[in-house]
């Protein structure tokens, strides 16, 4: 299925509109680290769209907490029936466990970034499942959106921050 | 097959002998963008000869309108058997279709920058067909040839801009 | 098996406590790069613990000579109880050898930037077996260690240099 959320494709990130990046490790921070600060902020929100072909430990977009949210821009609006979740499995995990994954999370459309948003559908993503899990939106035909809000509402148990790996919208164009 | 016009191998493109990177979509210039643009051009160039895994829609290089030519310096001269040419298939694609693929193209090989290359085959990529497409050379010992041309004559449609997604060289170091 | 010399994971390559990496490639230095020279240089050292899901002939940290190592911090303390040593495959090589693949391999043990270290193995990084190779430690409860030297004894016969693709680290936290 196409990926309607995917960065090479036209998809970005609204950072203003997405909760801000945790820095869940010591960073040696050196001087065009600092120059560059938004930017890697940004590369951080980005990683979540970027349809890597594979998952790494660690390579996530981390927030505080485990409650937060992501506003992406679209390449195209569409009708949307699907979305896919991905995090790295239990077995990847070098403690065996995933506490840091997303567990219940929902899913609003929107025209504008200014409007209030349609809620499109609530799952959970399943701790002992695949890396990648695919969840269908009820209701396709309830419009068509170029702006996708993905709220995490809890985790697997990590009290310190929450790690999102990937997330993909599927659809249609409408004709 | 071993393939020399891969960069991480010591292949490179000459800009100055190849045709124009084209800016498709929008973007926001910010002072970094502008102080490294010369290597964001010359990086989007480079996409076609970095042996991705996987390919995502929109990470190619985009030229202007339906004909255009790439010039790369091979890794090693070589007795060239074959070229692969590699773009996203239609299922990928987030309209159904490809229209900004190559269709007919021919490859000529050289031994230096400044004489007037030999020619080595035309084919077409098929619209319909898998992403990576392998093309018969049909006389390897026509020749060695240290640098190879890409011409792309026309594309599946798209007016505005044509997009090379991947290009490999196949064939033997001579003993 | 998860990696605990995994960069995105929290191992890094302490360069202070490796071989030197070796330009194998005549290079045009830009002022970008020369600002960034020790970034750039570290990047080469960084590439051994990115866990790639695929090899490019050329993508690997390459050290003057035959004989070499890398220090590393994993990302967890560990009984080390394998290793994987990854190179390009014969015939994924242009010339369809790889005399600069590594050959003898020793595995130390440290748990202390400081101390002196314990042997935990040593094996052969076969020339015709394939691109991974995972080798058996044969001592995992000789201790837990928080980092890794790795050392080349020898290459398959090129003078020049030694390139070094991918390493692992696999192993159990301790409970």
């Amino acid at each position: 299925m196409p990926n309607f959320a995917l960065e090479s494709q036209g998809a970005r990130v609204i950072a203003d509109l997405s909760s801000d990046t945790h820095w869940t490790k010591e960073r040696t921070w050196n001087i065009l680290d600092i120059l560059t600060y938004n930017w890697y902020s940004e590369k951080k929100h980005r990683t979540v769209i970027q349809g890597r072909p594979s998952l790494n430990p660690g390579e996530c977009w981390p927030f505080k907490g485990d409650q937060g949210h992501l506003f992406i821009s679209l390449s195209h609006p569409v009708n949307i029936s699907h979305v896919t979740l991905g995090h790295i499995t239990e077995r990847q995990s070098p403690t065996g466990t995933i506490p840091s994954a997303p567990r219940e999370f929902s899913v609003y459309g929107f025209t504008t970034t200014d409007d209030e948003g349609v809620f499109l559908g609530g799952h959970v993503y399943e701790r002992d499942g695949p890396a990648y899990q695919t969840f269908t939106m009820p209701n396709p035909n309830i419009g068509v959106f170029g702006y996708v809000k993905l709220v995490i509402e809890n985790n697997w148990g990590e009290k310190n921050h929450t790690c999102v790996y990937t997330f993909k919208v599927h659809g249609t164009i409408p004709t």
